[in-house]
């Protein structure tokens, strides 16, 4: 299952990155895998700071819920204030897709 | 502009990254950059041969132009054979947005 939205969620953040960071980013990892509706998250990170995350879901209800939930509202707020530069976030209908053997 | 649509592709590549990949990567950005309908491609690779591209359109029928173009074909050709361990292609219409300032 590859679920029938994605959410790309594009981020630029300061290096050398922080623990406090990786300790809320494991936990979100975590928390996000325990939401009804969510499918799957997939990470890129580079050496410069930049990271592209795209999490798959069944409906956009879902994502919403994800959006609001109380832990990731503080997240969020944290990585605003504190660890990101810069991000972008942009939520998809997937219409088609094919993959390689 | 952003685009309406956009094109995730993600690979795994053989590592050490070859020389000859790295110029139809170069030249393949180069030809769409030309293409009508494109906005924008956005990539991210890391140390262990994954990599993400997205590329951002005005319409679908852009996408499929792209797709079908005859220099596009032979990279595709031969990424499937020599490049690329792994790919997907999730083609998406953005519902929604929003950025950090």
């Amino acid at each position: 299952m590859s679920g029938k939205y994605a959410v790309i969620f594009k981020t630029v953040r300061e290096l050398p990155i922080p623990q406090d960071y990786l300790a809320m980013s494991s936990r979100m990892v975590e928390l996000v895998s325990q939401m009804d509706g969510f499918v799957k998250i997939e990470s890129i990170t580079d050496n410069e700071g930049k990271g592209v995350s795209i999490s798959y879901w069944d409906s956009l209800d879902a994502i919403l819920k994800w959006k609001e939930n109380k832990e990731n509202l503080v997240a969020q707020k944290l990585g605003k204030e504190k660890w990101y530069k810069y991000y972008k976030v942009e939520v998809c209908e997937i219409l088609n897709s094919y993959e390689s053997k």
